[in-house]
């Protein structure tokens, strides 16, 4: 294995990686989502808890669904993207700690005792894995087009009801299409802050 | 620019990476943490609105005053890595929207106007930026040891105050140290939630 990522890894995965608001015409082959979980899966959470639910709109009467729920600069980009994955997160995360965390079968006990830190403990987790999700697919050769404009409340409804996760709480996070972006749509790269703006060296 | 990543990319970022405990004796290079920050500062963020603050612990002086507020569990990791990045994320982040963010001058306003969008945006982008920081990272040869076991109102107080980020209003996310991990202290990989389990597809 080799020791760093070369240039080309940089740029798919950040360097020349954009965020896109526009999409080919061209489907995402269904394999493709498996093996992208297969990949992010893997990254680092909080005691391996896992909370992350994806939810991968594909099909058209699903789309017809989801697409009215985004605010209204979001729906013609949901629209055209092949899929839109809805990053769910299970509040009941740590009832799965037996199954994922089993050298330490009382590590379920701080969350189980404490809803605010279930809470904060699948949010922030199911957002890393968000971001695991939208690297790996970089790399896999699939553009993103992350988003928060939408109505939290109508997808948690209409997406994570007990008919899709039965007997667990799962709340949307963030959106994300996945597809491969029309370069035609984007605008100029906006800029970051600089290293001494953002970061403390102590 | 290669279309995907190749195997020895996988493995260095995901397959193969696993989160470390011990550290070995060896330094991590100043220059690797601006490296570091150029390239997950391109990841994306909400408006590009950026509000992770990340505060490199480097110095012993520094470790001192934070190997204390660690969990007891965590307070060895702290003191043998060379660097404990705490991620911040600045719940005013919005104030630098009008630079990042040039072409949409109202885009601050629903924050200003809503501390509590302000927050979960904050904190929500803040983990995707630590998920960039901590994949960079293992792409520049780092390994990675993510925590969330610490005095939190402490570390704010210590880390995060006036003194640091002068008019703004920074809070800690999550710890994470970085440095070359010593293999002789992993545990075996913990399960993962198979696809069926953790996914839908609709």
């Amino acid at each position: 294995m080799s020791h760093t990522l070369d240039d080309s890894a940089w740029d798919l995965l950040f360097r020349q990686a954009r965020s896109h608001n526009r999409w080919l015409d061209k489907p995402v082959a269904p394999e493709l989502l498996a093996e992208l979980y297969e990949l992010m899966k893997l990254g680092p959470t909080s005691a391996n808890g896992s909370p992350a639910r994806p939810v991968f709109v594909c099909s058209a009467g699903a789309k017809a669904r989801l697409v009215p729920l985004m605010s209204p600069g979001n729906r013609d980009k949901v629209a055209q993207a092949p899929v839109s994955v809805l990053i769910g997160y299970d509040r009941g995360f740590f009832e799965q700690l037996p199954q994922l965390f089993p050298h330490n079968p009382a590590a379920r006990e701080p969350f189980a005792a404490n809803a605010a830190l279930a809470e904060a403990t699948a949010f922030r987790n199911s957002s890393l894995q968000g971001a695991y999700l939208m690297l790996a697919a970089r790399g896999l050769g699939l553009d993103c087009g992350p988003m928060s404009g939408f109505d939290a409340a109508a997808v948690n409804t209409q997406f994570f009801g007990e008919d899709q996760f039965p007997g667990h709480q799962v709340l949307v996070n963030f959106i994300c299409n996945l597809g491969y972006g029309d370069a035609s749509g984007l605008f100029p790269r906006h800029p970051r802050l600089p290293f001494d703006a953002a970061c403390r060296v102590l």
